[in-house]
């Protein structure tokens, strides 16, 4: 009847160009706080998990860099990927890691790469999630309330009322919906039955593997090859599908726990700047920044130079050892551009 | 009769920072250019002038830094000053040099860190400048005719048309006066009697000895005393006055040479953007910097990091390997906002 953590650490992209390289994506980068936005994933779960239950999926590319920004996680707990096979092969390769060590087990499974500023509150709303997961023999959702009609996130729709779990009620889930544009989102927001779909879902291990095994049977065949192939082998063979596809979209049972707590995705340089404490001029000036006559810019020098700022409104600055970010706040986005020129330019050192 | 180009080379200040330093003043920074303010100032001469005939004067932070810059000058011609005595000590003492090497020597005081455009223009009003003052025997000042209405220079008025040299008509100088503020200098442009004060005049070396002598006999006591004496010991003791009011504001016979070539003494960032071609979007770009959808922006990323920046207007950036300034265009001068935290702070190294 144990409760596990499954934090899938795979990704990669260039959204916070300088900062983020091939080598070095987005969640292991110090965003929202001054250790990495993986370390802060299972820091915000230690008080509920112990290290032994908390297992991390990353690539080959990233393990190395996982293992020493999680120097206390057993090594039997970093799941590395032979190959990116997409999120249904690797919630499907955890789950039957965690039915191997019980078959009693359930999991949530968390992206690296998130804010979250109510650790407390988090993990409470996990632990109603895990209960009614168990006792429903379900997938439960985490959707966040929304707070503004924002357009970067999918929703859910949410249905008839489920009960509850620890004080938190639950629906069901009606549907899944794409991205809107801003008019969609301003309905969705006064609507009130729409949810963020946060990426974070609860689950008794055996249901995601039936679940599996019903609407992705390749994927539950390649699987089955693992308990007797090599994994290096097996993996790469797997169908690539993600989960929100492959199985959420299918399955017909799902129910969602409307969550609360402040949560970010942490999109762009522009997200950086909400999650960080401002002064009395709005900047964030992370390291040796230092400011003049200048409001509402993000400024992050954590790599030692000193960086003074004079005069200016709404910039994010970037600063790495080798490469430079200035942008207009709300453009920040535009980092790909930088990174397609430096692409063209054949500048592989800088990406 | 040998004419000489004297280079005051002693300058210090922070106008520059993050690039000029204590140990690195502005004209040793590559502004306007890809060399030196200083080998900038020796290049537009040498033309006209030998190494032989130039001479460098310095102080002793500076002399090794001066040496590098212009390896091919000989070392008897850089004279380094024991200690910083103002202009007037220093253009005495190298009167006093350039008599001991020729009685008839004549020579063009020129600041090192000025930007000049058109070497070949300058050294036409510099021969005829010398013409003149050997003709009458006279201080012959170079006055810019002013293109607009600047507040930061001294300006000279000129006065009764005192012939011509080579071409270029000359005046008495009428009197010396002090930057003004923009209603005046609005009406000096208008009178078209006011020329800027370059700071560049010419002489035969025993008249400005004999001008020393009768408005300054202190200083000539003292450079008296440096035929006999050791430099480092009398230097010090040398009289601090400029010879702006030291001499040319008592002397009554000065000529001023009206001048026109295109000219700064770059006082800022915002200057130094300027005296570089811009791109199509008004972008001045040195080095590894890459722009998007940015306008009217200096990017002096020569320290090598790459700068992008994006989305941004009117921006100053300088990278340096320890420091970085960003500043609003139009806002460069307060960058001595910037030194004076960083002084009071105790950030030396960055000073």
């Amino acid at each position: 009847m144990a409760d596990y953590v499954v934090i899938m650490a795979g990704g990669s992209g260039t959204r916070f160009w300088p900062a983020s390289r091939r080598a070095r994506p987005k969640q292991f980068l110090p965003i929202g706080g001054t250790t990495s936005l993986l370390r802060q994933t299972v820091e915000r779960v230690l008080p509920e998990f112990d290290w032994s239950r908390i297992l991390v999926v990353t690539g080959q590319a990233h393990a190395e860099h996982a293992r020493l920004e999680l120097p206390e996680l057993p090594v039997e707990n970093v799941l590395v990927e032979p190959a990116a096979r997409n999120t249904a092969a690797c919630i499907g390769w955890a789950t039957r890691v965690l039915l191997a060590r019980d078959p009693d087990a359930a999991a949530c499974v968390l992206p690296s790469d998130h804010f979250v500023s109510d650790a407390a509150l988090f993990c409470r709303h996990l632990k109603a999630a895990l209960r009614a997961a168990r006792e429903v023999k379900t997938i439960v959702l985490l959707g966040l309330m929304p707070t503004h009609p924002e357009t970067g996130y999918g929703y859910i729709e949410r249905g008839e009322a489920h009960g509850e779990s620890l004080g938190f009620p639950l629906n069901a889930v009606k549907r899944f919906v794409e991205k809107p544009d801003r008019a969609t989102a301003l309905g969705y927001l006064s609507a009130g039955t729409y949810l963020w779909n946060s990426g974070m879902f609860v689950f008794p291990a055996n249901v995601m593997d039936a679940a599996i095994s019903k609407h992705l049977p390749a994927l539950a065949s390649g699987l089955d090859r693992l308990a007797s192939e090599d994994l290096g082998a097996v993996y790469p063979t797997l169908p690539s599908t993600s989960i929100d596809y492959g199985v959420m979209e299918k399955a017909g049972n799902l129910l969602v726990l409307p969550a609360n707590f402040p949560w970010s995705d942490v999109g762009s340089w522009d997200a950086a700047y909400e999650l960080h404490p401002r002064d009395e001029s709005g900047n964030v000036l992370l390291g040796a920044a230092l400011a003049v006559g200048t409001k509402n810019t993000f400024v992050d020098a954590r790599s030692g130079r000193t960086v003074a700022i004079v005069g200016l409104e709404d910039v994010v600055v970037v600063d790495t050892p080798d490469a430079l970010l200035i942008a207009r706040r709300g453009q920040s986005q535009d980092v790909k551009l930088v990174v397609d020129a430096l692409t063209a330019a054949g500048k592989k050192e800088l990406l």
